[in-house]
C-alpha cells in the first residue's frame, strides 16, 4: 500500500518509520528537508512539497505540531489543496482544536477529496512501537480504506462519527484524567498529614480497584515534587476548561471537574503552567510556615 | 502453625478455609454454631466460647461485620478478654473504624495481650481466593508472628504503624476512589449528551494512561443504570465524609473531595444510598424533561 | 442641554422621559416609530433615522435590547456612522459583550467622534425614578460633558476607565450576586430540612450583618416555589461563565463561584433557564420521593 | 419585674445595665465578685453564688463565655441545679453547642424548673444599646413571661421551638455568610486583577441589589489586607463544618458551602485561624512570583 506522510517531527518520524518497516511504499515530506534523510535510508521516496506528496498519493496522512503547522500545510502555496481531488483521501492525524479540523475538512471535501481527522492518545514510545489510540471521525469509507495503516501504526483505532468527534472524546478523556489527579493530590496530601507513608499509599493503591498506569507512573515523581512536563498543566487547564465549555453547551453540571479546573487555575497563578499537569499537587500541599499542629 | 478463627461469615469461612487448606491448625467460633460445620469437615476444631478459643491458641483472628459484633467479642461474658494474657496475639481484620479499634486495643493491651488491627481491601472473591491486600497497625512483633498466615490470605499485606492508621489509608484509598467515581460519571454523561457512544469512551480508557478496574467493572452496569450494590453508596459517602472530617483536623483542603461528596449527598437524597457508590452517576445524569437541547 | 436618545424599549422610554421631565431638549428614533408619540406628547422631537439624531445631536444615548441591535443602530444604512463626526459624543447604555462594545468603539473614533460605554445596573422601576447605577467607560472627556444627562437617570455614575471596563465590572457584580444566591439557596433548603421556620431565617438574615435587598425580595417568593424572571437564570448563568473565562484569563481561581455555576447549569438541564435565577433553589431542594429520613 | 443575672463579661454586664435602665430589679452573681461593683451602683443586688441568686430570683439569665462556664454554673456545688424548682425559669443566652444546651436542658428540666436557651446574634456594641438579636428555644410559657426582658436586651427575639433550635439556626445564618465572604473574596481579587478598581466595586456593590453590612464594613480593611478579628476564621469554618454536618444528616447537598469550607480550611493551613475570617480573602489572593501575566 502507498501512503504520503507530511511532517517528521518526533512522532511523524516514528509513525512513518513504523509504516516503512510494515512494507508500505511511503512518500515524505517534512518542512526542513534535511530532516528526510533517515527515511530515505530506510526506503521512503521524498516530495519537496505537500501538494507534491498529494499528486502522487491515493492516501495521504499529516502529524504536524499544531493547528497554524497544520493549516500551512493544506492552505499554503504548495499546499495540499493544489493537488486534492475526488478519489484521494487526507487524514489528518494531529491534535487540533474543533474550529481547525472543519476548516480543513471543509476545504479538502470542496475539492471532491476525503477527509479524516485522527489524533492520538499516547506519546513518543508508543508512536515507535505502533501502540497509539486512534480517535479517528470524518469519512467513515475512507476509515475503513486506511485501517491497513492505522493497524500499524496503533493499538487500537476507533471511529466516532462526524468530524470533530475526535476532538471531544480527547476532551472527556483528558476531563476525566485531571480530575483524577486532583483525587490522587489529595490523596497524598492527606496521607502525607495524617502520618501515613505516602510509599505505602502507591502500593495500596497499586494493588486495588483504582490501579492505573498514571497513579503508577506519576506518584514517585509527585513524592520527590518532580514535575518534568509530559503534559504541560497549561494545556490540561486548557482541556478541562474546553470540556466544560462543552458542557455549558449541553446543560451539563459537572461540579468535580469544575473543582479540578480551579486547582490548575490556582497552580497557573502559582506558576506552575509549563510543568508537568502533576504539579496541581503544590497546591494541595501548599501550606503555610505557621500551620496549624 | 495453630490459628483461632472467630467469625465465619462470607468473608471469614473463606478466609479459616483457605487456612486449612495450606495446613494451618484452625480452631473457629461463631455466634450461629452450625456454621461451623463445614469448616469441621475441612479439618478445623470448634470452640462453644470467644474465650474457649483465645485459651486454646497462642494467635486468634477475628473477622465479624460490624464495630458492635468486634466489640460484643471481645467484652461480652465468656469474651476474648477473659483468657486473652501475656503471649496470646489477637488480630481484628474486620472493617471498624479508629475509635473502636482503639478500645479493643486498650482492653487487649492491658492484659497483656498483643493486639494488631488488619483491615482488609478487597471483597469475597479475593477472600476465596487469597487474594486480599492487608493493612495492618499496632503492635509490630505480632505482625511479624503472623505473616505466615497473612500471606495465605492476602496477595499483600501492609504494616502502617501505631493502630488507627489501618482505618485511616482506607479512608484516603476510598476518598480517591470516590472522587474518580464522580470523575468517570461526569465524563459518561459529557460525552452521551456531546454525542459520543459511552462504549467507546470506555473502551478509549481502558486503553490510557487512566485504565483501571472499576471503569472497566462498573461501566457497563452504569451505561445501563444497573447499580447492584458492591460499596453501597451511604458507606462510600460516610467514608468520604470522615476522610473530609480527618482532613478538617490536619487543615487538609480538598475541594474535589468536597464536591464529590456533596454529590454522593445528593444522591442520598434522591434514596440511592442502598444503590452501589457508582449510583452517583443518577445525580449527574438527572435532567428535567423539559431540558435545553 | 440638548441630547439624541436611540431605542424606546421599556427602559429606553423611562430614562428619555425622564430627561424630558428635567428639561432637557430630546431628539427621540426608534425602530418602530409608532412607539415615539407619548415622548412627542412629553413634548419630544422625533427623527426617523439614527443618523439624523446623530446630525441634530450633539450628544446621542442609546439603549439598545442587544448586541445585535446595538451594532445594527450604528453599522447599518441611515445609522449612526453616517453622520458621526469629530465633535459628537455617542453613548451605548445598552448592556452588550466586550467585543460588541470594542467595535462600535473602533468605528466612532475612527469618525473622529467621540465613545462611551454605559452599560447600566437597574431595571425598568429604577430606571423610571432615575435611580439606575450607571457604569461609564471610553472617553473621559465625554463623560464629563454627559454628567448632567447622568444625573438626572442614574443615582450615582462611575467612570470605570477604558472600554470595557464596564461589562467587566457588571460581570463581577452579578458573580458574586450569582454565588450569594446558591449560598440563600443552600441555607434556606438547610433551615427547612432542619425543622427551622424559613419565614424565621428570612427575618433574622433582615436584622443581621448580611441583610441585602436581594434576600428581602426574592426569599419570600422562593419559600412558595415562585420565580418570576426578574433576571432570567440563563442570563446569570451565562455571566458566571463569562466572569470564571476572565478569572481563568487572569489565573484567578475561583471554587465558589465555579460550584455556583455549576448549580445554574443543573437548573438549566432542569428547564429553568427562562425563569428568575432564584430557580437554583430548585436545584438544592430536589429529592427523591425515597429520600432517607 | 425582678430577675438574677449571672456572668458579667462584656456582654452580660451590658445586658445586666440596660435592664437596670429599663426598670428592673437585677441580683447580679459574677465568679470575680469585684465585677459586681459598678451594677451595685447602678442599683442592683449582688448574690454570692449562682444557686443565691436562684433562690431569691422567679427568672434568672446567665450569659456566660463558653460552654464549661455554662456548665460550671449549674452543675458544680453552689449551683443553680441547688436551688432551681418548680415555678423558677432558667433562661441561658450564653453561646453553646447543641450538646451542652440538651444536657443544660435535661437537668432543669429534671428539678421541676423552666429552660430556655437563647443565643444572641450581636456583640458589645449591640449589647449596650439593647439591640440584640434574640435566638430562643425551649419552654414557651417561659418564652412568653420573659418577653419583657428580651424587649429591653433585644430589638427582637424569635421563639424557634424546642431547645437545640437556636444553634442550628445561627449555624444557617453563619453558612450563609461564609459563603458570601467566600464570593466577595473571589470578586475582590478577580476586580483587581481585571484591572478595575476595588474600591469602585465596593461603591457599586453598595449601591445595588445585595449590598450588606458586611461588604460594607470588612471590605474597605480587606482592602489593605487587614483582619483584626471580630470572627476569627477558626470559629467561621467550624461553623461551616457544623452546617455541613447537620446538611450531611439531612441528606442536604451544598455544594457552595462545601467549597467555600475548603477555602476556609486551607486559609487555616496559611496560619490564618486566629485573624478575622474575611482572611479568606488571602487564600483566593495568593499567587506566585512567576504569576503569568
Amino acid at each position: 500500500m502507498e501512503v504520503g506522510f507530511l511532517g517528521l517531527g518526533i512522532m511523524g518520524k516514528a509513525m512513518a518509520l513504523n509504516l516503512l518497516r510494515h512494507g508500505f511504499s511511503v512518500t515524505v515530506w517534512n518542512r526542513t528537508l534535511s530532516k528526510c534523510e533517515e527515511l530515505v535510508e530506510s526506503g521512503a521516496s521524498v516530495e519537496e512539497t505537500p501538494a507534491g506528496v498529494i499528486k502522487k498519493c491515493k492516501y495521504t496522512i499529516a502529524m504536524l505540531s499544531d493547528p497554524s503547522a497544520a493549516l500551512s500545510v493544506v492552505f499554503d502555496k504548495d499546499g495540499v489543496l493544489e493537488q486534492m481531488c475526488s478519489g484521494k483521501g487526507y487524514i489528518d492525524m494531529s491534535t487540533v482544536d474543533a474550529q481547525t479540523s472543519s476548516k480543513i475538512s471543509e476545504a479538502i471535501t470542496k475539492t471532491g477529496g476525503c477527509f479524516l481527522e485522527a489524533p492520538v492518545s499516547g506519546s513518543k514510545k508508543p508512536a515507535e512501537d505502533g501502540q497509539l489510540v486512534i480517535l479517528a471521525a470524518g469519512e467513515k469509507a475512507l476509515y475503513e480504506e486506511i485501517i491497513p495503516a492505522f493497524d500499524v501504526l496503533g493499538k487500537k483505532s476507533f471511529f466516532l462519527g462526524q468530524v470533530g468527534n475526535g476532538a471531544k472524546m480527547k476532551l472527556v478523556v483528558n476531563m476525566i484524567m485531571g480530575s483524577m489527579m486532583n483525587a490522587f493530590s489529595e490523596g497524598l496530601v492527606l496521607a502525607d498529614r495524617s502520618g501515613l507513608s505516602q510509599q505505602t499509599l502507591l502500593d495500596v493503591l497499586e494493588l486495588g480497584a483504582v490501579a492505573n498506569p498514571m497513579f503508577k507512573l506519576k506518584g514517585p515523581a509527585m513524592m520527590k515534587n518532580a514535575y518534568p512536563p509530559a503534559f504541560p498543566l497549561k494545556h490540561q487547564q486548557k482541556d478541562m476548561r474546553l470540556a466544560l465549555a462543552l458542557g455549558d453547551e449541553r446543560a451539563v453540571s459537572m461540579p468535580v471537574a469544575a473543582a479540578s479546573n480551579e486547582a490548575f487555575k490556582k497552580a497557573r497563578s502559582l506558576g506552575l503552567g509549563d510543568q508537568d499537569f502533576s504539579a496541581v499537587y503544590e497546591v494541595v500541599k501548599v501550606a503555610g510556615s505557621s500551620e496549624e499542629s
